[in-house]
């Protein structure tokens, strides 16, 4: 990241822009106004990210024990009631009786000034100050928020949130005490398959991918003949209808997810939980991720989910503070049990060596592919100072860069575009490169320098002589001169290694 | 495909139950009974249409003149006004009056019997048998149907349509004239964005990914710093809400698209439009497609669709008959013209070395990724007899199989298990490949010519003394002894060539 002490909202400004100027995300429909929480990869954008997904992809199922599938984002209704989400999928929201605006209740505090907290939080005090138990849960929850805002923990509690939003302002009319009850508000988008709208037409876009997984489980497992333990991956997009979004793609509406199950012996769970994190952690390290910005975050016993009996996040350092890019779950045999009871049919596996018969338990390894492109991206960003004059570099691992080489002849005559372009035509048989031939060749490094182009080729007056160019490196900056015979071998090595 | 003469219905039944039983396809949400119109990439599957999306990617944004992108599924609803899907995206449905049973009516036909069609057709002569202009049109379409059914192309229009109608029994209960008239019913799915589902909250899931390069391009072209002519190429998922889905992957309820929108000065369009019609067929025979099994099929002027100057689809011979697996278009300038309408921004190029200002015209190649992964999958397929045994082979491009090589040690003994693993390790570096040490080395060839491998590898006693293997060929079944040391750059070689 930048030298400069940006302010996180700034840091995040900044992000932004650099990706629309360079054409790595646009705000969709833009020329609408854009639809909030939904962005579109331009150019550069959907390259990084391509190159993203394909690395997940060769990680997970170029090994044996991982087989790949595709499943529609559309699914039958039943899943998400066998899943939870049609029951549990909710976030807590309250209107204004007033002026009918709607708020989140879990993170109303957010936009309460500490002033009017703390005089509401006092007015709550006086109220209850001769109920022991309530007072004695409000030390509580005023004393080990955990990473949370005490407030909204409070707001959330079943009695002492009525008692506390009656003592707060409506954030936008003013009015007090004007709140409904908090009711649930699903986040699944519904729409309706065939021509009829009512209750039997209902389908729902996935919040997430994982469930396409679990329903295919013994389809895959006996097509692709595979024993356990034996994982399945899968990369698609996941719809959640966030009444806030925020921080770019960080919490958008529409996202794109890398999830993998990998069912096991119920024996061995720990073992694979442990191998998985520990893989998943090493996988962004290897593509150049800075360790100092990556972290585990291990869900306490008494926060994990419904479904999990151990969970950690893999933590990415943003501008904003540490957020998580993956998730690592044992979710026991709930899922594969769940839609054993739901569907009716038997989801167990019999194990041939050991004859026994039993619901596997899953490991899950779920990774945000759209905020991991914002990790990377962001990860890569530097401003340095060469020669008294700054320079913008993504630094990508070249196996991510967008763009592998560029093509520079030196001057446009004297046959240089010519071999130029013999050299681009070769080169692209494999790799994405891009062809430059305008402007003074400082100005066409920097532009490539800017868009995380690993190698610059030129093409100049000694390659007429004896058919070597220069490459020089964007890190470095340093030049080295290479046959055009080996430029392929040479690149491909920098490249794979 | 097979030798053997199957009815359509059969030919494409084999072909479901070949890619469920080979891990090609699934029934989405299969157990729970499934979800009509939605299907799930198997294993084998999945490969087989990365491998389809990445030649596609590669033949058109491998090039100077395109760009990538990747727009969100969830647009701006004004999109859809502009493209006039709102309006104009719908399929004209009849109700029942006594079931409430609902039906396509351009497609009633197909659910009556000849001899009902034969009497209804003549209850309406007698109708309207002083009637000439009536009679004179009746004729024309009995006479000239084209590709469609005459009876469905009856029931479509205004005045004939509702007068045969009354001489129907509903295909359901039974009752004669019992049908209401003909109303518009949109195909695009429908859902609401934020807390509240109300009229201003509507958002579609797309019906097509063009639109998000339409509005996505003067960021794309000043982003990438492109002149016209230049394209913008997409993979994605796109939504149609069908009454009736049919033929397997051919017509669904989601489904993947790979367009190209191509931006030209319009005095060129002709020019560009013949170039894209001849590239895109080209494209298909280059990866293998049987020639005589392609074909163009040109829109007449009259069957234009309204934004359309010139149309061609590209038609494949599936087992149910020819079918449309890629459209070109002449978009002219309606799109652009449109989305400046309605969003009042400005779409106009200007190009720098004639000084003109206007608005470019659209050649558009709009394949879909689901049609083409059918196409490939049923082209490939073949049944043949090998030393009085039948063997089932798909016969994949190289390119486009999903595992590349398999490797056997002949016996799991004397070493052979460790060099397989050696030679595993060093290929899975680059390509997809797939161990096997179990049965006998004949079935193990079967088993791969079933999945479309088109390399088998084996390590054998010979292996042992001198390192080289044997590499059979999927197609010609003949084996050539190659060096361990030369396989990477052997199988390269057959891959790319």
């Amino acid at each position: 990241m930048s030298d400069k002490k940006n302010k996180p909202a700034d840091a995040v400004a900044n992000i932004v822009s650099l990706a629309k100027r360079r054409g790595f995300v646009f705000q969709s429909s833009e020329i609408y106004g854009g639809l909030n929480g939904c962005w579109d990869y331009g150019p550069l954008g959907v390259e990084l990210l391509r190159n993203i997904k394909e690395e997940w992809w060769k990680a997970m199922t170029f090994r044996e024990d991982v087989e790949g599938i595709d499943a529609s984002i559309l699914m039958h209704p039943r899943v998400w009631e066998a899943s939870g989400h049609v029951e549990n999928f909710t976030d807590p929201m309250i209107d204004c009786k007033v002026c009918k605006a709607r708020f989140r209740l879990d993170v109303l505090g957010d936009s309460i000034s500490d002033k009017k907290k703390e005089k509401a939080l006092n007015d709550l005090k006086f109220e209850i100050k001769d109920n022991s138990a309530l007072l004695e849960k409000l030390e509580n929850k005023l004393t080990n928020p955990g990473d949370e805002d005490p407030f909204n923990l409070i707001l959330e509690d079943h009695d002492l949130g009525k008692l506390l939003l009656s003592k707060l302002n409506c954030p936008q009319c003013g009015n007090l005490n004007s709140f409904t009850d908090a009711r649930k508000f699903n986040l699944m988008f519904k729409t309706f398959i065939g021509p009829v709208e009512d209750s039997s037409a209902v389908v729902y876009l996935r919040p997430e991918t994982a469930q396409g997984i679990f329903v295919n489980f013994l389809n895959v497992q006996s097509s692709a003949r595979q024993k356990l333990p034996f994982g399945i991956a899968q990369i698609g997009k996941a719809f959640r209808n966030e009444i806030n979004t925020k921080n770019f793609l960080f919490r958008t509406r529409e996202f794109e997810q890398m999830e993998m199950q990998f069912f096991v012996n119920p024996k061995n769970d720990k073992q694979w939980y442990d191998y998985w994190k520990a893989e998943r952690l090493q996988w962004y390290k290897s593509l150049g991720m800075n360790p100092n910005k990556l972290r585990y975050h291990d869900h306490p016993a008494n926060k994990l989910a419904h479904y999990a009996k151990e969970a950690t996040d893999i933590e990415y350092e943003f501008p904003f503070g540490w957020g998580e890019i993956e998730g690592i779950h044992n979710r026991t045999d709930f899922d594969l049990s769940r839609h054993e009871e739901y569907s009716g049919k038997s989801l167990k596996y019999f194990d041939d060596e050991t004859k026994e018969k039993y619901v596997p338990y899953i490991i899950e390894t779920s990774a945000g592919a759209s905020r991991g492109f914002m990790a990377f991206l962001i990860d890569a960003y530097y401003e340095e100072e060469v020669n008294g004059e700054m320079r913008s570099v993504l630094k990508f691992h070249p196996k991510l860069a967008p763009i592998k080489a560029a093509i520079f002849p030196l001057v446009n005559k004297d046959g240089m575009p010519e071999i130029s372009r013999e050299i681009e035509k070769d080169l692209r048989r494999n790799f994405k490169v891009f062809y430059d031939d305008k402007g003074a060749i400082g100005r066409r490094y920097r532009r490539q320098d800017e868009a995380g182009t690993p190698f610059c080729i030129t093409v100049d007056t000694q390659t007429l002589e004896d058919r070597t160019v220069t490459v020089r490196d964007r890190d470095s900056m340093l030049q080295e001169r290479v046959s055009i015979d080996q430029l392929s071998k040479y690149l491909n090595d920098k490249i794979i290694f």
